[in-house]
């Protein structure tokens, strides 16, 4: 599949990159300064050998190209990224946000939820986009160092949630293709609320232990993915 | 050790004093109505065998009795509770909140959480106690099926947070008794804000998943508890 990751130069968005570009999919990094994203998929080839296919582009480049595309922003840059890309978002391009709102953002911990009015960055950028995006929420407890530890399957889980079930698979299904992870449908968009806020436990249980790769697992089922399937 | 389960009749405060009492811990079910928590306490003696430390005795009773004193009641009951056994909470006395603020208590969903002005329930419960006492918020996320199958160890980890340490260790502890669970510091009381909607959150998972028993593990480390020990 083609997958165009926005902010594919930062941590997370590179940490995905890899993982996804592992799995045989063609990655675009996207990036406002072109540049950038064409150095970090050189990096990207050199990591995983020449047959992955990653290449760069700028950010609405790569976004008008992919059937998928993936935002790993900081919270604070998602709006004018969003804004940007939206006229590159078509009916049935699946938008993918990662974005967790932190304290951080404004000057404040990375460990403390921040609340937008709209009631989750997810609600909120979608605001952004053109109505009726097939938009989808997912991949916001993730480590960046755990993607990035290439040797070691993901010991983790992730929220997907969304009112496009299809859309929901169809990211759900490239969240099954990192090794070890699996992924939870948590129902509409606006679980988002709960499902972001898992970021910054994540971050205080990291701190709190002086680890880098705190995550989580679902019990209580061995197979999640599509609910009933 | 004597814990108070304030609640102890219902589903959840039951199956904690199941596991408690098997723990070799003397539980007390505390109950506004005396009589119900007798014949609780009497049902509990019959699952576990003779030589369970389980009584029952009225709320205020069973919190002046013990130094740890857990409450699992409804948020929408939780006023009335914590103002009744606030005369009986002593400077050393270690109360531990299970309270979660679901949509539920005021007439909506179980799955979408209701937000405190406090921030949290904890927070919130904090008001109606005396200055100073020791409070932890625990247990929101073991659901009550999994404490009551006994025959099976708790596929689920805990949450605790508070501001004294001490005090965290002590419920911490607790939860290490219970067999199959583990506990992980979250820091202070305002974190209770996230940890608290880990319910809604799980009871959204059961919903679509057609499952009573959703739970979570925490990955990136094997031994939680106290951080650094």
């Amino acid at each position: 599949m083609d997958v165009a990751i926005i902010g594919g130069t930062g941590a997370e968005g590179f940490g995905l990159t890899l993982r996804l570009a592992r799995a045989g999919h063609h990655v675009t990094i996207g990036s406002r300064d072109e540049g950038r994203a064409g150095t970090k998929a050189t990096e990207a080839i050199e990591i995983l050998g020449s047959d992955a296919l990653v290449d760069g582009a700028e950010n609405t480049t790569a976004a008008a190209a992919a059937p998928v595309v993936i935002v790993t922003v900081p919270f604070e840059g998602a709006a004018a990224i969003y804004e940007s890309i939206a006229p590159a978002i078509t009916p049935e391009t699946v938008v993918c946000d990662c974005t967790s709102p932190l304290m951080a953002s404004v000057g404040g911990r990375a460990s403390h939820a921040l609340h937008p009015w709209h009631g989750s960055a997810a609600e909120f950028v979608r605001t952004l986009l053109p109505h009726g995006t097939r938009l989808v929420a997912a991949f916001h407890t993730v480590s960046a160092g755990v993607l990035r530890a290439l040797d070691k399957p993901v010991d983790s889980d992730t929220f997907v949630m969304g009112e496009d079930a299809e859309a929901k698979r169809i990211v759900g299904d490239l969240a099954d293709d990192i090794d070890g992870m699996r992924w939870v449908d948590l129902g509409g968009l606006q679980m988002a609320r709960i499902a972001e806020q898992m970021t910054p436990l994540l971050i205080s249980v990291n701190r709190r232990y002086k680890i880098h790769d705190a995550g989580f697992r679902m019990t209580g089922l061995d197979d999640w993915g599509v609910p009933g399937a």
